[in-house]
């Protein structure tokens, strides 16, 4: 079976980083916005909305009330978006060893045992780390003060929680479903990244 | 400024396990059941006793209601064993670099900004780890069934995350208080040990 690393991440920790740098050790495939390229051309929609419905759980419109019993419409126009997603990294995950970033990977190939890793930190490493432009998940050519910065770090990682919440039925971050949290809080990804390779 | 590591463990994971062979490997000082040995040189009490205190938090036997206020009585017979405590931590992490299993030491030493690791497992592997005998925190001789020792093993942990949460404020085991949060499950500690003192 294919040695199979996930990585949660919370947004400004470095985990996407860190999980580059591991595939690059491990000499292994790293996967993360390639899932989104691959489902736009499997279903012709934009990366752009894939993004956002890969990102966020869907927005229930209104509850129905028929007797004594609720109902919750939830849309299916990302349930297409969703099974692809889910194909996709099964097929990746089938093909060779790799480390996939986010997209709830450690629930979808729970059945495969992968190395579940998350990434965490303090909102202050949070909030250099953006400002240092090491990652890039807020648009590109923003300039945020730093409030601003910690609003839309907070958003982000809310935004997560609850998609892997809405999907999983887990506690996004919960160590329980990890094998490893590792805390970058001050930290240099790249020296963290040879360590932990050893313990994978 | 001396290295100081803090081994927080649930019971049963190999926390301990892992503390010791980080010491080793590490070449430092080793501080666990000898805090409570120079406990009970300082206080002349014994060992079980103290054991008993630093390792639950203090009974209230009764609210006093005064006017509109309610006090809690918090019994004072473990007060000075938790200073004792306290003082021998300080004075241990002062000495030299040294790995510290339990105790809060990870608190209490907060302003040496220590490397707190967390040690967890799933319930299975900790009654395994039990059985094969590698723990030593219940009274040995002891034989109990899979149903008592799984029992045991969860009033064991309640009773550390209580005690923790009593005298730091803080949820035990929640991975933003440490650095690096580590499941045992399935795992060879000594494996482990070699990986984490890179990180480290």
């Amino acid at each position: 079976m294919n040695k199979i690393i996930t990585v949660g991440r919370e947004f400004g920790s470095g985990g996407r980083e860190l999980g580059r740098r591991l595939a690059e050790i491990l000499g292994c495939a790293y996967y993360d916005r390639e899932i989104i390229a691959e489902i736009a051309k499997r279903t012709s929609l934009s990366e752009t909305y894939i993004q956002h419905i890969t990102e966020h759980k869907p927005v229930i419109p209104f509850p129905i009330h028929t007797g004594r019993t609720f109902w919750a419409v939830i849309p299916d126009y990302g349930q297409n978006v969703q099974k692809e997603q889910h194909d996709i990294i099964r097929e990746m995950a089938g093909k060779s060893d790799c480390v996939i970033v986010g997209r709830g990977a450690d629930y979808i190939l729970r059945e495969q045992k992968p190395f579940r890793l998350f990434v965490y930190s303090d909102i202050e490493s949070k909030i250099k780390r953006c400002q240092q432009n090491e990652s890039a998940d807020y648009e590109k050519g923003e300039t945020l003060s730093e409030k601003e910065l910690r609003k839309r770090i907070e958003s982000i990682n809310k935004a997560r929680a609850d998609y892997y919440e809405f999907y999983t039925g887990q506690k996004w971050g919960a160590k329980e479903n990890y094998d490893l949290c590792i805390n970058t809080s001050n930290c240099s990804v790249k020296a963290l990244a040879e360590a932990v390779s050893r313990i994978i």
